[in-house]
């Protein structure tokens, strides 16, 4: 099978790549280490494609078929014969993954690129003494990957570079939107991104400038409307008349300004029992966060299936 | 005219909050130190408010006699008399902003608030010495305040309670959404989050480990489509089973480590110089930036009229 992707892990995260490469044609097999977790896996790949086509993300005559193009493997080495890429997406764990990868490794034919989902665990760590290390590298999604096309490509020192051009263009067929990274370094770009602004969202609220909602609404009304439609250096050329060296001359100097006096941050856990945690629980109960997750993603979908992308003139 | 309210500087940012006050169906007096400006000003809010209509976010209805209810006054006396608010939106400079407010003061009758749309001077500094200091305060608009609903309220300490109230309730009515600071602080929270998230950008890019089109697209293709539905808190409150405390648990010392080994930040226009002027200028040339701002505009309308809001269950 030309076209086969191994999926190992099956928890969320493995279950949305499968609908990635299954909405692509591709056929995929699932692999978990309980056989039971494989096939309710299967069972909510199903419940999220009839989402995908309900909110008309993907047509129905796409998805022909696709029951037949995904099974649930008996055994790591079923899952892996005759794929063209596999996606790992394990626990967390460095010693787990090393030694989950290693196996993978021995069981996959020669020079098929093994992607992990990991956040946080660079591929020069798990893959060190993996034979074919010059094929593991980083595939970091955004949750949930079938709704949220960015995807991290991270290599290692040792990856090569064929391998790593494979996988970003695959990345690109399926329908992601890769980013590729030149270096390794911890948290990646997203989560460096998205720790910069929390960092400063909890010293906001531990200095008592703002409540949460108010501090979330900065960004649900304001910033994050623009940044759905373009990226932080975007926003910046486009805000003044002379493009972003103009914007760095105009205020550059008050944003270095603004951070030279900044107080060191505070222990998130702290800031959290001073009034923070009660606050946004109080908005979504914790009881009902599941409940909340699943009407994020129907907003999603919505926001989707609608977006506009600014056309560059 | 209960419901008249004076623009005072006619600039993009003027012209936007006519439109905001006009949709609401407020009078609306434009005044600009050059008449001729005001003049040209009062011709582009049409142009505006035609482009809401044409993209559904209002009804053609409700801007019946719209034209009727803006005039562009002759003198700063004028366009003060018997408003209900003032709006001032002129130059961002501290000296000049004093003596504009304490003019408005003089004219203005008694407790009307006097808001500024400044982004970078606080109102116990350029309202320092204005007889009526306690109806003076900021109100930061995201720019264009009629196409983004987050403003931010920024009282001094010697600003009123009554007039912070009254305001925040003013800007709540025509449509906005504000974010009520309790302290000043450089930046407000608005500028502070961007500015968190830009300095994280330039040392991404500093530091080789991607291009400014990858890490433009790590938002426009990823954490912005989560930030443009709801704020950095909600959004990993709904990332973890047991909410935003389980988050931290999980992933705050991830992040921790993250920024304890961080290098210090390069100054911008330092790094623009190492390439990162030529590669956004590439994407959307200095020359084409008019252009590009309008596309903007239509891609945010075009948000703004299908956006699906995450309701809480």
């Amino acid at each position: 099978m030309e076209n086969k992707v191994a999926i190992v892990g099956c928890g969320l995260i493995g279950q949305a790549w499968a609908v990635v490469f299954l909405r692509a044609g591709m056929q995929v097999a699932l692999y978990d280490t309980a056989v039971s977790a494989a096939e309710k896996a299967k069972h909510s790949i199903r419940n999220r494609i009839d989402d995908l086509i309900a909110f008309g993300l993907i047509e129905a005559s796409q998805l022909a078929g696709c029951s037949d193009r995904m099974y649930v493997a008996q055994s790591l080495a079923d899952a892996l014969s005759d794929v063209t890429y596999v996606q790992e997406s394990g626990p967390e764990q460095l010693e787990l993954k090393s030694i989950l990868t290693a196996e993978i490794d021995k069981l996959t034919a020669a020079d098929v690129p093994i992607g992990s989902s990991t956040s946080g665990i660079c591929a020069s760590d798990y893959a060190r003494d993996v034979a074919g290390a010059h094929r593991c590298l980083v595939v970091h999604p955004i949750n949930p990957p079938h709704l949220i096309p960015a995807v991290e490509i991270v290599p290692s020192p040792a990856t090569s570079e064929a391998v790593t051009t494979q996988v970003t263009a695959l990345m690109q067929r399926v329908g992601q939107q890769p980013i590729r990274l030149n270096k390794e370094i911890d948290g990646f770009v997203v989560n460096r991104l998205q720790g910069a602004l929390l960092s400063e969202a909890f010293r906001l609220y531990q200095l008592g400038v703002a409540s949460s909602e108010d501090i979330d609404k900065a960004v649900s009304e304001g910033l994050g409307l623009r940044w759905s439609l373009m990226g932080p250096f975007q926003t910046i050329h486009l805000n003044a008349p002379g493009g972003i060296s103009d914007y760095v001359a105009r205020f550059g100097p008050m944003y270095h300004e603004m951070f030279s006096r900044q107080t060191p941050a505070d222990d998130w856990a702290v800031t959290l029992k001073n009034g923070l945690e009660d606050e946004v629980s109080n908005t979504d109960p914790v009881e009902e966060i599941e409940q909340a997750q699943a009407n994020r993603d129907v907003a999603l979908m919505q926001l989707l299936a609608r977006r506009a992308r600014v056309q560059s003139a």
